[in-house]
């Protein structure tokens, strides 16, 4: 197993932290930026509604468009993950869940990237609003599961946990 | 369409510019962070041996771990996607491909992070190597397709960008 050496932050930001670390590998040391999150990792929910799902399109700043994904959001200081699911369900959507179940934690590259975020998945749902921090409404897309690779085909711009989420909800009843 | 107000670099390092931006919807402004690489993206190469394909295990140093990947890496400024990948593909794993074929560019997590990955193909592989910047060997695995997902359900850290890969290769003929 190599060992980080060093580990230091070079620059702090509301939301992320930039550190350096010197990894030794055997007889090589080698250099590494990291970015690491500062809180407890998101949640991302997948609303299932009998045999359909529902897909949001949301406004991504760092690529200035729109992408393709589900609810989600970071996880409060206080909150259980079911409890962060359920609140970004009702913000986002308008939905709250009486069943919704952990399903994996993923990494998004955490070669140079610390983050995670909880799959969840939310059945049984009833409408439910809260006001949260979006600032447009978002759009809800349903897609029967049999059509979700045709779906997928036709996005453009897919956030990259989507596929982690569909992975299980495929293989899942 | 939201409009984004002002961008401005806020740090810079070899490897990210950290940016801040003001978002305008509607008659709400917003202000956000924002990741930006500072190259042409990546490229993460699903090697396929019939009906087997070959994942490593690398070490990841934002988690102190090791983690289930595909080879990938960036884009150098000279090289298209395609020959990125059959540099990649020897570096990491000692094989080149002349059938190499470009299939989704996915996005990390577009809400803060603009960073994208070309996801590819590679059949019909000949032993051939490169040395690269790999600091250590990587483990290679081979996984018949039919065993995907209980390879994956024994896993605990994978890169995202595995399950984008995976959607496709799993559709794939």
């Amino acid at each position: 197993m190599p060992r980080i050496l060093n580990e230091k932050s070079i620059f702090k930001t509301k939301l992320f932290n930039i550190k350096q670390a010197d990894v030794k590998f055997g007889d090589k040391i080698l250099k590494y930026e990291i970015i690491s999150g500062n809180g407890k990792g998101a949640v991302l929910i997948v609303p299932i509604i009998g045999d359909e799902i529902i897909f949001i399109k949301e406004y991504a700043v760092a690529i200035d468009d729109y992408m393709l994904t589900f609810p989600k959001g970071k996880i409060d200081q206080h909150e259980t993950i079911h409890e962060a699911a359920n609140r970004e369900l009702q913000e986002e959507i308008g939905y709250k869940s009486s069943n919704i179940n952990f399903v994996k934690k993923i990494y998004l590259a955490p070669g140079y990237i610390d983050h995670f975020t909880y799959i969840m998945f939310a059945e049984d749902l009833k409408p439910s609003s809260l006001v949260g921090d979006e600032p447009e409404e978002l759009e809800k897309i349903k897609v029967h599961k049999n059509n979700i690779q045709a779906f997928l085909e036709e996005e453009k711009i897919i956030d990259s946990r989507v596929y982690a989420a569909l992975n299980y909800i495929l293989n899942y009843e």
